[in-house]
């Protein structure tokens, strides 16, 4: 283990700070047995979502690099079904963000990138040649769409924090899907799946490690056992001391009751199935 | 940058053996102002495909590890809509790999995580509370499961690479899904979304690191511009030296039209709509 300022690894973990870490992911719960991290593992674990940037840009050679860890995520069949739309105009960035939740924090990031399932490049290549695309009308192609945008946006993160900098997710590009593509010029098949904010984290950022649920409830040996209750109610008590830290109070299961309950619920996301037929991706 | 030494990054990249690993990553296409990479970015970019593995196995604190990294990558509001199935039973990872391709190296694998969108846990949180879960029927749920499940499959992928494992996605685990979903004991609302087979990389695996589509196909600035099929061409033509290399002979754009001409060259993924509407999961 190094002490923890290797090389491309800002802040890397000492053990000592990466138990503190573990302890923060698992809301004190963290598996008894685990071993130490190296520094990639430790990097891992501290993510935590960074929504408050400084003035500091980035500069163009940096993204292109954050680029070329995205493209070398594992892809579908070799497929790359994915696009990404990097946004630096403040005036395009500040329409955007009206579409996407109407989010400050897009318009203070320096770099917006939209990650798109994107079908059109293998439509237009069989178009070129007269040949047929309908494989492309099924939900099996929507779905490795998404799949190859979410592993290339995930390697892009991880990327982006190795260099220090701090990125959030933002699944509100699939609110407006049909006005944002309008404005990013999406062709059709090509869709938004979601934007990663990108800039350097304001140093008085509160935001922590986010407590996860228990490893045994996600991770399963052979087969399938779902969790007890006990257990969920442990969680949201864990998610509830967090947020208690940030002078906020509410716990988990709330939380998912409120997203689930009904399609209201789903705040405008209820249309997104008619949004992708009419952007081409039918989902069949 | 280090000298490729560095704790937990093994084989991590010196800028010399770098700029061949861009190369090789873009078939001699790189962007010509990448910046130097650090050793995470490095571990990134030299990705491949593992099928190849020893006879060495991974214990238990190794995948507890892993798992941890999965579980600290971004998820959807925090709803976390996933789960693993950990499988290393040698006759239960037979009786999968036949329902997923028939693919050897599962078998050959000593551990097989099953990736899976998982919205059983937040019904059954919603059901004991007698409270309602439509949203769960949306296709919005949907991609939210498959999104986390891929963003905590590759975190999990980065972490066993940087302990020097090897792996491979598996999307084969849709080819039969409703079967493996019976003998993974999987509940309504929870679905496979992809398989990662983990081992020891036999040295004497030839598979390399593959070249991707020039960064400017895939990368827009401010909105987005359909590449010229000149650059699809010489893309065909660097997949195609990289194939002949291994003794095979196939470039990208006979591939992609292989896999998208009609709901057959689906090869029953074309049925995935119906069988994630029985399975709990109606992407409405």
């Amino acid at each position: 283990m190094s002490d923890g300022t290797s090389d491309g690894v800002p802040g890397g973990a000492s053990e000592g700070v990466n138990s503190s870490v573990l302890d923060q992911r698992y809301g004190g719960a963290a598996p008894a047995s685990i071993a130490s991290a190296n520094d990639v593992i430790a990097l891992l674990q501290r993510h935590r979502s960074v929504r408050s940037f400084t003035d500091e840009g980035i500069d163009d050679d940096t993204v292109t690099l954050i680029v070329s860890a995205a493209q070398s995520a594992a892809t579908s069949s070799n497929m790359q079904a994915w696009s990404v739309i990097e946004v630096r105009d403040p005036e395009h960035k500040a329409a955007i963000s009206v579409l996407a939740g109407d989010q400050a924090f897009i318009r203070r990031a320096p770099v917006f990138l939209i990650f798109v399932a994107d079908w059109s490049r293998h439509r237009g290549v069989a178009e070129h040649r007269g040949e047929t695309a309908e494989g492309v009308e099924y939900i099996e192609s929507t779905l490795v769409g998404f799949i190859d945008a979410a592993l290339a946006a995930q390697n892009a993160t991880i990327a982006a924090e190795s260099l220090g900098l701090g990125a959030v997710y933002v699944g509100a590009v699939r609110n407006r899907p049909e006005e944002l593509a309008d404005l990013l010029e999406l062709p059709p098949s090509a869709f938004p799946v979601m934007g990663i904010a990108l800039g350097h984290p304001d140093p008085a950022d509160r935001a922590g490690i986010k407590p996860r649920l228990p490893q045994d409830v996600v991770r399963h040996r052979e087969t399938y056992r779902p969790a007890p209750d006990a257990a969920i109610v442990a969680y949201d008590d864990a998610v509830r001391t967090y947020y208690a830290g940030q002078g906020m109070s509410h716990g988990w299961i709330g939380t998912i009751l409120g997203r689930i309950r009904s399609a209201a619920t789903l705040r405008g996301r209820e249309k997104l199935r008619s949004a992708l037929e009419r952007r081409g991706l039918p989902s069949k």
